[in-house]
């Protein structure tokens, strides 16, 4: 497992996704302000964790990277439109992105709204722009299209935005921080790897077993972000550390300590990896992350 | 034709758009806070032109309203989301609409971002939701999906409303004016007429038609408002009048004066009607509604 280069397959994959993002705005030089600020915030140097696990999902299942890349870039769409709309001045009024300007900063707050409901309705175009081989493709494209507008929703992500709203001033207990991840990050990054086990024709206990991977790392990397917006180094992050506790936002090591947060991460990232013991090494990417979700500085 | 009659025409459809939007709502009670501003925003008595004239293409083509409804909703939601950001402090900055406070003063600007959010995607949800009965009605659905994310998005909607900000302090000509319409207010109600008639099983000629006629009741719609703008009654319309010049906007009455820009009004809506020519009595109600465009007091 630990002879699988996880460095070299994140680059590779970024790189594909990149291009491929490119492409998708690229094609079309329309009102040029949204398109600069379309692309300014697609490019800020993500890490791409949703469309490499799409990626990553589906060829744990025995699927091509080709079929799937369509929805992974939809996938980071929907995830940076987040971050733009999370960072506006009514929302959480971050100034810095990965230790770039914000859209609303680069830009200004409309073009800034604009750019967010921009991304977010193209990652519908991109997903209703396939065409299907027959009555079953067709049927799973409407069905990852239903899973992600879902994920996205104000049953998922939207509902974990709120709460994370509310929360502050408001500190949350263990159960409620749990579900507000589960909701505000969890459900997208859920919603990645199914839909990619769904395109590479997983069966139903592949799905079912990479349902629990997802909930587990997705818990996992919110757990670690807390870690780290503690003890993490602002330089290596791009972003500045203790604004958590500045904000009085409850987090894992405010409410476990910070050596029980990690001892947390570590159970849950087990937990993934024992759901993955039903596939063989296709899904070592799939391992390599999950023990990356850990490890990481930033 | 004028026998038909409107009024219980649009009251009917309203009615059961209503009860459509308000089922594909209640079902969950998620998040309360955005539930209840998803309801209030939704349910602001609107005109629900776009579900009209939605379920009216389809009818106009031999189909079945219940068909269609759920896209009918789906439209009204992106409508809907595109009013709420519109409104918001750094776009528009209104405070009232149809009579009532607008979204984030009903609530809070937060809010209100998410809401509109929420609504988009929820259209999504509802259009991936259907169940197709053949290919034919999985790629059907696939393409009223890429047809309406491409009129809300940066291509269609959005450019117009990045037009419409920019032209602000920056008088358009009259052909800006118009490419700034067929893009904010066009692009939806074009494909509200569109995908209803592709959902009735349209052909290609009567579809290029329904294009036609779109493309001038919706630029029709748009300088009765701005007439209204000038001259409606406040108390009829539920919202501030003079606000265009107020702002320095540019509007048809401001280029043309208001009698020539009441002439064009009527040539657009006669263009609409001889769109219509190819069509039978089906077609009755999407011609009635071509005249209440240009008649309307609010």
């Amino acid at each position: 497992m630990h002879s699988f280069d996880l460095n070299s397959y994140l680059l590779s994959k970024r790189k594909q996704i990149d291009r491929a993002i490119d492409k998708k705005i690229d094609r079309t030089t329309h009102s040029s302000v949204i398109v600069s600020a379309m692309k300014y915030s697609l490019m800020a140097q993500g890490k791409r964790i949703r469309p490499i696990l799409c990626i990553a999902a589906s060829q744990a299942v025995g699927g091509q990277t080709e079929d799937v890349v369509g929805v992974a870039c939809a996938l980071e769409m929907i995830h940076t439109y987040s971050l733009i709309h999370d960072d506006l001045p009514a929302m959480d009024n971050d100034d810095l992105r990965r230790g770039k300007p914000t859209c609303h900063i680069a830009f200004d707050e409309a073009t800034a709204i604009l750019t967010g409901d921009a991304l977010l309705t193209l990652a519908f175009e991109i997903l209703s722009s396939i065409e299907p081989n027959d009555i079953n493709d067709a049927l799973k494209w409407l069905r990852v299209i239903k899973i992600i507008a879902i994920a996205a929703g104000y049953k998922g992500m939207i509902k974990g935005q709120i709460k994370d709203i509310a929360s502050e001033g408001n500190p949350l207990g263990l159960e409620d921080l749990e579900q507000m991840h589960a909701l505000k990050t969890g459900a997208l990054i859920e919603a990645s790897i199914i839909t990619g086990a769904i395109l590479g024709n997983g069966n139903f206990e592949q799905i079912e077993q990479l349902k629990i991977y997802a909930k587990n790392i997705g818990l996992a990397f919110q757990v670690v972000d807390d870690i780290l917006n503690v003890e993490g180094d602002p330089v290596v992050m791009g972003k500045d550390v203790g604004t958590d506790q500045a904000r009085k936002k409850s987090t894992y090591p405010s409410i476990l300590g910070i050596e029980k947060s990690k001892e947390f991460a570590k159970n849950l990232v087990n937990n993934a990896l024992q759901a993955l013991d039903y596939f063989d090494n296709k899904a070592d990417p799939l391992r390599a992350i999950a023990h990356y979700i850990v490890d990481r500085k930033k």
